[in-house]
Order: structure tokens, then C-alpha cells, then sequence
């Protein structure tokens, strides 16, 4: 893996003098297009042994760049908000936005490296991690985020011998330590199979590895220079990705055999008399509140996702459950129409950012599905971003619940009958006039494309760990008392009592 | 102060359910005017005794509003985060933008309120730190945030029964529960009298407390909402406020005496030769190293504010000072036009989100500043507002020192002639010409108008806490210098050795 760098690679200073106006002209344009386009974002991930320059690096880039569209990006000194989220909260929290570059210092390879090193993990945990990573790489690749990942080489030895010039404090600058756990002669070992399987492993089209001698400051700075050049240079001619799509339509729809309906299985006809329904849901929320404050509840966290068609109830059920949980503890987010932050990230960044903390609960009033439900539909993305999104959110929702969240999913269904009349009747009621709009009516048109949409999101997306559960919600005092019972079911499974 | 809400404020159910119709539908057309008009935002704060009902008059307003546009605010639970910045950096995160309302359990009266009660807080600090709320409030209001304050009244003895029957778990429901910690007779006593101060103190005309009848549960509701309507219309009725002002004219300054500008006390010909500066850079450079790493500085934090012409050479003295940072814990913040989320809020929104966790260092190139230079001068905002921006800056800037920063502030000052010089050197460097714009040049026409701005902002904002320093920049070398060696100065006299 590392042979042809194992040779010297010198550039003497005058030549290095020689050719970095020209790079950094070069560079500064480059960077430009990036700026100007406001297309794609740009990671570069420094890597390699303590020592290898990985600070000068940065600081180079910093004087070669136009440093206002530049960040940096750590992850070592958690700020307490990183230890009550999912391990990639952080990594999304600071993800810059389109036409930005960011430097990162201590990847998602950090802790896989180091756990290896350290032999906590072993080799097929390992390598399945970075099988996770590839993916996560690809998903941001295809969102607008390209990633160029550079491996600082030094030899073993020129290695140690930096190290041991590094413990005696011979420099006087800051330095960036990222290996110091790593300390005996086997881990050390380790720690270098490891990070050449890394190099092996997560070097795809999309996000290569690049190894850069770093024995002499200048070329490694010279290659750095001129490997990211190449990079910038390759986004900038990229062909643009479609990001919408015609609306589909109706009439379009192919013939032949019906298409076959999730939501056509369903007894819509199950309800539930007011006696019965307030017992039960009386019951459901106090199984609720009851698990959602007890000790075991600090560790987790719930997730509760509400889809389903218009006026099929989401704000009512919600309410129901609204009242079963600690106000402090919980946070209802109706999905609106993202804001120009979220517009220049990949899509799923609008909702790592409202995951919620460590014990508390987030209620998501429709949800990451837009992608493959409403924006499928009206193609406000190309086919490709919502065929690709299904995986992607099934990563998003492991995540999640790795972490210890539990992930809870409602498809409210009604008949287009039924629809109508709500519709009808919100139209008299004043204080419900609100929640209806002209779009609403038209939406109703899509309905058969709807129902498709809803039957693929079901098969692709309920999982072992975050399932869907279908509610019945022709009448709403059943649906409302289904959702709050599923929920405390799932609390009361998982948790235990 | 709660005489007349000690007599019985009873409504009966049936009255409630005849008024709570047109109640809810007055306030659903008051909460639209909100969310159209996004002019404002409102907070309603509910405080009160614990089982006066502050929870279900929340779940009350979430019933009664457009929900999707309401938010519980709350802060008794850290995160980790909130320990890892000052005390005000938790509201600032959570502030909902304009058209939103923020229902806050738990505001910034709860600290100092329980600390009153446990006896932590003398009184002279609790009316001193009042007397802050009231000036923080002040500014909200001015920024478009109006404040709705709920005091829920029970009196002693029903306050003491509620309290026996959540001790013994007769409630089944959440409760909010937010004086647990204030339990003897004399602490809860401190408790009444310090609530009644607080309603007493701080009841402005921008932010009333209205003092409610809790005892009843309809008549608590009702009356709520009511005086949330009454809110919402005085906000809806009120004259827009101007949010732009003409941008100033040089030539309408007016004339006779000429006026004091504190840059023209400045020896501009100051300079270093290339050997000192290596020398005295380097020094300063490892002296900052040494301070911002060693163990004193992880309970502090750095803040580095640079302001200065245009091509004074902000970037390149950030640039030294970068090289003397570890990467991992600083953070250059590049002040660019606001996004989105930032205009629907206070202008101070956007640098508390980037307050530095304790132990980090945050770099602004550009600033909050710029409310009282660039948006003075070409009218961005109105008179009035840069007017209180001041006073708004040093409580800024207060506030974080009280929490352990150490604030720095750089006036970088070049005459006119060397900047028409820099100006020409960029435009035949190619690397530096991104730096400049057609702006930078007009800009120049109104260099009297910032030098009076320069010096109203010096004199009115250079405080004991947060000095301002002028750095003589005509020679680059002497103002790096300066720059580094004020940073290494004020460590060193915060931090001791």
C-alpha cells in the first residue's frame, strides 16, 4: 500500500518558491468556482501519524485559501452536547455549507483507528465500521459533499524518532497529538495495519485516499497543494445533478395490473366508543409518562415520527401524546419548508440537528419521509435522490438507535371519502379554518400516486429497529388511542416493566 | 401586590365552554397576524408554584394555537452544552425567530429567584440582577422579541396542599416541578417575597407580569387567555418599527469645529524591521501557546474581535495569531451578510451562537461592530437602534467576561494613503486580488463618517472587562506585533504568570 512513499520525496525551498505563487493562483480560483456555485462543499480529512505536520498542513491551506469560506473542524474535545448525541451528531453539527471547505482534524476513521489500535474492536468489527463509513461517504458524495481524504505518511521509524522529539517537547508550537493513547510497541503496529486496511478499504471513486510523503514539509505541502487543486478542479467540471424532476402524473401512471396498496389492507372501519376510548388512552399515557420519567428513560431518548395524509390526524394524535410527557423533556417539530442553512446541506442535516439530547423525546410532525413521499411526487428531487433515500434514512434510523433511541413510526390512514369530509368540515369551523388550503384539494388529485409511494416507503423502510405501524384512522378516537398504546408498548419492550 | 387575587376567581364550566370558542378563534386570527406579518416574536414566560397548573396551561396554549408555530422553551435539564457556556448562551440558542411564540418554562427569573430563596443570593445582588433582566428584556423588545409574564398565583395554604398531594403522587400527569429544591418554611417564605419583588421590579411596560388566579382551573385558562389575545393585539396594532435608515452623507456632516477623532492621536509612523519582528512575534506567539494550553485556561476562554479598515491587515494578524493556537480549540469566525435563521432575530443572535465553549477561543474578523460602523454609516439599521447598540455590547460583553472569557478588541488603523496603496498592490498581486471590490473603493468616500463612528464606538464601548486597542497598522510588522503581544498581555494578567 505504502511502497512507492517509502522513498524520499524531497522539494528543495527554492523550488517549492518557485511554484507556489502559481499553485496558490491556481488554488484561489479554484476555490472560487467553488464559491461562486454554491453547488457542493468540500471536506478534506488530515490524517497520519503524530508529528507528520498535520497542524502545518492546515495552517498552509489557511494562507493558500480565502480563509473566510474555510473551517475547521475538530471532534476531540467533546463540549458535553457531543456526549448526549449519537456519535455522528457532531460530524453533522459542523458540516459546512455548499461552497465551503472544511478541514477536518479527527475524522469518523479517529475512533475506528484508534479502537483497533487499542484492540477493543476487532477485525471484522472493524472492517463492517468502515464498510458503515463508505456508505455515509457516498451519501454525502451524492448530496453536494465531496471528500478528500490525505494520509501524511512517515516511515515507522522517522515516525518514532518524531514522536520521541514530540514527548521531550522540542516543538514549541502547537502541536496536533491524536495518537497519545497509543503507546506500546503492538499497538503501534496495529495502529499502522490498521490505517493502511483504511487506506485500502475507503478509497472509492468519490472520496480517495491520497498518501502524502511527509518526511520533507515542502513537498508534502507542494503534493497537498496540488492533490486538492485536482479535486476542486474535478467538482468544478462535474456535470450538474438534476435536483428536480417533473411531477408525476396521475394519468401517467402505467396500466396493466393495479398496483398493489399498502393502505388497501387496512380495516378502516375499527373504532372505538368514547367510554372505551378514554379508559384506554387514560391508560396508555399514564404507561407512558410513567416509563418516560423512570431511571432507565436517562440512557435512551424516543424518536416518534408522524406521517399520513392530509387531515388524517397527526396534530390530534399528537396532542394525545403531548400530554403524557414531561414538558421539558420533549420537543415537537412540524417539518416546514427547510431554511437557507438547511438548503445548503444535505437533506437529513435538518433533522440531525433537531435529534434530540439523551433522554428526551422529539416528535416530528411529518418527517425525513418527505423525501420519498411528497418530494417523489411533485419531483422536487430527481429520481435518484429519493431511489437512494430509503437507505440512507434505514442508516439514519440505525443510527439512531445504536445511540439507545427509540424509533417509533406512524402511517395515519383515511379514505379519500373520509378526507373529504374533514376537509368540509374545517371549512365551518372557525378556529380549524387554518388548517386547510387550497393546495390540500389539489393534493387529493396525487392520491394514487400517494398510495404507491406510501407502499414502497413501508416495504423499504420498516425495520427489525424502527418498524412502521399502520394506524387506522377513519375514526380518530381508535387511531389515537393505537398510537398512544404503541408507543408505550414500544417503551414498555424496550425498556423493560 | 397579589391583594386582589386572593379573593375566590372562579369560573364555571359551563361559562367556560360558552366563551372558549370565540376565545380560541380570536387568538388563532391574533397568532396569524404574527406568523404573516413575521415582525416579532413573542415569549410567554409561566411561572408559579408548583401544581398552580403551568403545565396544562401549556398544554392548554398548544390546543388553542396554530400549534406548528409554538414552541416550549426550557432549561432545567443541561445538556452539557449549556455548562460549557455562559448562562444566557442557553436562551440565545433556543430563541424562537419572528412569527413564532416561545412558551418558556423556566425562564431567567428561576435561578435567581430559587437562589433568593435558598438564601444564596443577597438582596442587594438580587436586585441587581434584576435590574440586568430588565435591561436584557428591554433590548429583546427593541429587537422585536415581546415578552407575555405569567405569574400563576396560589395562595400560601392552597400552595401547600397542592404541594403535599405531588409529594404523595396524586397527580398522574406530568408535573412540572420546578421548587423542589426550596423545601423549609423559611426558604419558601423568601420564596414569596422574592416573587413579589420580582413582579414588583420588573414589570415594564415592554414585558408586564400579569398575576393570575390559579386555584381555578377555567378561570386560570381563560383569563391566560385573554391576556395572551390582548398581547398579541397591542403587537399586531403596533406602528412598524423602521428598520433602515438614508445612509449618512459626508457632505451633510455637520460643519464648525472639526470634530475629535481618536484615530488622528495615533502614531501611524511606528515601525519594526524585519529582525525584531521576527524575534518579538515569535516570543508573543510562544507565550500564547504556553497560556492557552496550560490547565488554568480550561475554565476560561479566548475572544478575539478584530475591526479596522478595509485592507488594514485584519487577515494577516489572525493569520499569525493562528499559528500560536491549537487548531482543535479555536475557531475563526468571518462576519458575512446574515442568513435567514440570523434576520429573524436579534442582531445579537448570530454571535452568541458562536460564543466558544469554555477553554476555546473564538477569532471575529468583523463583528457585533459592525451594527454601530458599517450599519450606522450606510443606514442599514435605524438611528435608534445603533443608538442602544452600545449599551447592548458592553452587557454583551459583561456577561461573557463574567462567565470567564477574556474579551480583546483590535482597531487596526491605516491612513488613507496606505490604503490606496494596499488597494493598488491587490489589483496586481494576483493572489490578493479577491480582496478587493469595487465596494472597497467606495467605501473610501466615506471615511470622515467612520472616523466618527470609530470614535463614539471606542469611547462608549472600551471598558475596564473589554478594552479596545488601537493597533498602529501603516507597517504591518508593528501592528502584528502589537496584536500578538496585547493577546500574550492579557492572558497572562487574566490567567496569572
Amino acid at each position: 500500500m505504502f511502497e512507492s512513499v517509502k522513498f524520499e520525496h524531497k522539494l528543495d525551498k527554492a523550488a517549492f518558491k518557485t511554484l507556489e505563487p502559481a499553485l496558490r493562483e491556481d488554488l484561489l480560483n479554484a476555490q472560487f468556482q467553488l464559491i461562486d456555485k454554491k453547488r457542493r462543499s468540500l471536506l478534506v480529512l488530515i490524517h497520519g501519524p503524530d508529528g507528520a505536520g498535520k497542524g502545518a498542513v492546515l495552517n498552509r491551506l489557511y494562507g493558500w485559501l480565502d480563509a473566510r469560506k474555510l473551517q475547521t473542524l475538530t471532534f476531540e474535545t467533546p463540549d458535553g452536547a457531543e456526549r448526549a448525541h449519537p456519535p455522528a451528531w457532531k460530524y453533522w453539527r459542523d458540516l459546512p455549507g455548499y461552497g465551503e471547505i472544511g478541514i477536518m482534524l479527527g475524522s469518523w476513521y479517529q475512533t475506528a483507528l484508534v479502537d483497533r489500535a487499542l484492540g477493543r474492536l476487532g477485525r471484522s468489527v472493524f472492517t463492517a465500521t468502515l464498510e458503515d463509513i463508505r456508505r455515509y461517504e457516498a451519501m454525502l458524495d451524492a448530496e453536494g459533499v465531496s471528500i478528500l481524504k490525505l494520509w501524511l505518511y512517515l516511515g515507522a521509524d522517522e515516525a518514532l524518532t518524531r514522536l520521541k522529539a514530540l514527548d521531550k517537547g522540542h516543538y514549541s508550537r502547537p502541536v496536533v497529538r491524536q495518537w497519545t493513547q497509543v503507546d506500546t510497541p503492538k499497538e503501534r503496529q496495529r495502529l499502522w495495519t490498521a490505517a493502511e486496511e483504511v487506506v485500502r478499504l475507503t478509497s472509492t471513486p468519490f472520496a480517495p485516499w491520497h498518501v502524502v510523503p511527509a518526511v520533507d514539509g515542502e513537498y508534502r505541502d507542494a503534493m497537498t497543494g496540488t492533490v486538492l487543486l485536482e479535486m476542486l478542479r474535478a467538482i468544478d467540471g462535474e456535470a450538474e445533478r438534476p435536483v428536480r424532476a417533473q411531477p408525476l402524473n396521475p394519468a401517467e401512471t402505467p396500466a396493466g395490473l393495479p398496483p398493489f396498496s399498502i393502505l388497501s389492507t387496512l380495516d378502516l372501519s375499527k373504532k372505538l366508543d368514547e367510554k372505551t376510548y378514554r379508559e384506554e388512552l387514560n391508560a396508555a399515557q399514564h404507561r407512558i409518562t410513567r416509563l418516560t420519567t423512570a431511571a432507565g428513560f436517562e440512557k435512551r431518548g424516543l424518536v416518534v415520527v408522524f406521517e399520513g395524509s392530509d387531515a388524517a390526524g397527526k396534530s390530534s394524535a399528537i396532542m394525545r401524546l403531548r400530554r403524557a410527557l414531561d414538558p421539558r423533556r420533549f420537543r415537537v417539530h412540524p417539518v416546514a419548508a427547510p431554511t437557507d442553512e438547511e438548503r445548503a446541506r444535505p437533506y437529513l442535516w435538518r433533522f440531525w440537528r433537531r435529534v434530540p439530547a439523551l433522554g428526551h423525546t422529539a416528535i416530528f410532525d411529518r418527517s425525513w419521509y418527505g423525501r420519498v413521499l411528497v418530494e417523489r411526487v411533485e419531483g422536487f428531487c430527481s429520481p435518484q435522490d429519493w431511489g437512494r433515500a430509503y437507505g440512507e434514512i434505514n442508516d439514519f434510523e440505525d443510527e439512531l438507535s445504536d445511540a439507545g433511541y427509540i424509533v417509533v413510526k406512524f402511517w395515519l390512514a383515511i379514505s379519500q371519502e373520509e378526507q373529504a369530509r374533514r376537509f368540509a368540515a374545517r371549512e365551518t369551523i372557525a378556529y380549524k379554518r387554518f388548517k386547510l388550503t387550497p393546495e390540500d384539494w389539489r393534493n387529493r388529485e396525487k392520491w394514487p400516486l400517494y398510495e404507491a409511494a406510501v407502499t414502497e416507503m413501508v416495504d423499504r423502510t420498516s425495520t427489525t429497529t424502527a418498524p412502521w405501524t399502520m394506524v387506522e384512522a377513519e375514526d380518530k378516537l381508535y387511531a389515537r388511542v393505537k398510537v398512544a398504546r404503541t408507543v408505550a408498548d414500544r417503551l414498555e419492550a424496550e425498556l423493560g416493566r
